[in-house]
């Protein structure tokens, strides 16, 4: 398959020199070695990501992307379509969770309409007020379950639109997010077709299907497999088996590594956008924080295939970017350790004799 | 024993009415039912804890306690007893870890000189600085292991000072941090003795020993709590086998629970003290929250004790309320989603059908 769009290449961070230099600056500050766990590694992380050993995160930017699926009209979701472009007017409006949160924590939320099936209504940018950007490349995607869901070209459109709009956002910190009734059903087709990992492991109650529900998910989701089984390559695979949201969060997820942004990854939706995008470009992973373990099972495998392990296990299933905004502070105090904290020598406190 | 200070008496919180306006108020927010897991847990509780379907956190402030221990001079810490003095110096002049998350989350900072062994030299209060409370009950404490840490009148006056340092500090709750080098050997003294757990379960490396340090350190309390013996009760246990700033925040929890207040336990030291006061008063534990799981293997046998789980684990085993700083941006994220979230009805958004 030929696509129109361009995947930017993203080169490796690893710098054994910079490296060396942040731990010595974690190591010497005034605290028990290695006494803030994973903070400590999160700061590590952070300052290569950054590319300094003072890093400062500025204007983060809350992504959030929504489409609406072919596969809903299977019954894979416990609620209609219509709730998503319900819910784009609620994150607009203010009153979704991640409206909320985005504006607790001072992040800058834009919302994209990648491919709702209603068209939503343009309005005028406000300062301080969440941002709607129409970047629909068609009215919701094909029943995966008879055929591919989109067309190459258009698969490719959509990662174009994610690349052009990440490049058109300020600052150095991205987090995603995501809105489609029918998403769980793509995420798991994706870590199926591009992992290997069974259906049944991979496959969830999404926003609250019960046990009949499940069964009846996962053997649509068998029909989408075999209706799209030479699509195995990552590219063909998201363009049979994804959703536009999907597919502009990959194009997202590129553009911000190679303005080596810090990405931050919510949950089970947004981690199969970063599953495609790694095997594009594999080290996009190093300018990934994995926000929040997901109660949605095949969340677990994604980020065990991924070898990632998320700040916050708080058995989230909501999506929309929300557990991305709640381990952003985490990030904060990452970085303000790095730059604020005193070592031994400033504070003039006591080391530990030789042993 | 007799002793001398009032432990005020903590009435039960539940309030079936208000628990279930809350329930319901969670559940009509826009997302699945139970979609932000233990947020959702988190704010039920802070709910109940101040007594509103829309609480308010206000004013929060962090408490640290410090002392030194006796038990110091037996080589149960990696680190000299100088550094607790140095640390109360680090805490007030910005430079620790506490000092930059709390300045980070906008928390007003306490730091009480419990029963330090070097005189801290008062200071001046200055607005949104770090403030000084001076209430030494003694230079350290006595040598647990061959008796008593401290006598019982000492132990009253820790409480009551606790008590006092509370009602002179604003808003409605209270984050607990501590500093006392040979502090966690207190804990896992007190968690042997009051809750049975054996000491090789409960004692741990602490700021840094390696295993023969462990090992040493395990004799060391085990005389402890042979020259202790018949302190069984929780006073008693407080008395014989605590520290001064462990007892100063077991006022600090009683006082903190008597005005209903939400209290944020920090790790394993300040845990210490939230079992000697759920002893004394089992409800205060329905106004804790823990906010962390330390890597300190004696905090898991507390928490299980308690039958509490933290929000975060992040191996975090520093003390000094640096979990719980970490932790207070959940507490306000669950308060924002009850006052702040729309609900279906008011955002127009369409509900599962019905089964």
């Amino acid at each position: 398959m030929s696509l129109a769009c361009t995947i930017p290449s993203i080169p490796d961070l690893h710098d054994a020199a910079l490296s060396a230099r942040l731990q010595h600056r974690i190591d010497r500050k005034t605290k028990p070695l290695g006494a803030l766990g994973r903070l400590e590694q999160l700061a590590l992380r952070l300052g290569q990501i950054l590319g300094s050993e003072a890093p400062q995160l500025e204007h983060p930017q809350m992504l959030v992307c929504a489409g609406d699926h072919g596969l809903a009209a299977r019954g894979v979701s416990a609620y209609p379509s219509d709730v998503t472009w319900q819910m784009v007017e609620n994150f607009l409006a203010g009153g979704a969770a991640v409206s909320v949160l985005a504006r607790q924590h001072g992040l800058a939320l834009t919302v994209v309409d990648c491919g709702v099936a209603r068209d939503i209504a343009p309005r005028a940018a406000a300062p301080g007020q969440p941002q709607l950007l129409l970047r629909k490349v068609a009215r919701g995607t094909q029943d995966a379950s008879t055929g591919p869901a989109m067309s190459a070209a258009q698969c490719a459109q959509a990662i174009d639109n994610g690349r052009e709009v990440v490049r058109g956002l300020s600052g150095n910190a991205l987090l995603l997010g995501e809105m489609g009734i029918g998403n769980t059903s793509v995420a798991s087709l994706l870590l199926a077709r591009l992992c290997g990992v069974a259906l049944e492991d991979c496959t969830g109650a999404g926003t609250g299907l019960d046990a009949a529900g499940v069964a009846r998910k996962r053997a649509v989701l068998a029909q989408a497999l075999a209706a799209n089984e030479r699509a195995v390559e990552p590219l063909d695979a998201l363009a049979a088996l994804g959703g536009f949201e999907v597919a502009t969060l990959v194009g997202a997820v590129l553009q911000a590594a190679s303005e080596r942004r810090v990405i931050v990854v919510d949950g089970f939706i947004t981690g199969a956008a970063v599953v495609v995008a790694a095997r594009l470009q594999p080290h996009v992973l190093q300018r990934c924080v994995f926000a929040h373990g997901s109660a949605e099972p095949g969340h677990a495998h994604l980020l065990a295939q991924l070898q990632a392990r998320p700040l916050l296990d708080l058995g989230l299933r909501l999506g929309e970017g929300s557990g991305a905004a709640l381990a952003w502070p985490l990030l904060q105090s990452a970085c303000a350790v790095l730059r604020e904290m005193a070592s031994f020598d400033a504070a003039g406190v006591s080391e530990r004799p030789a042993p």
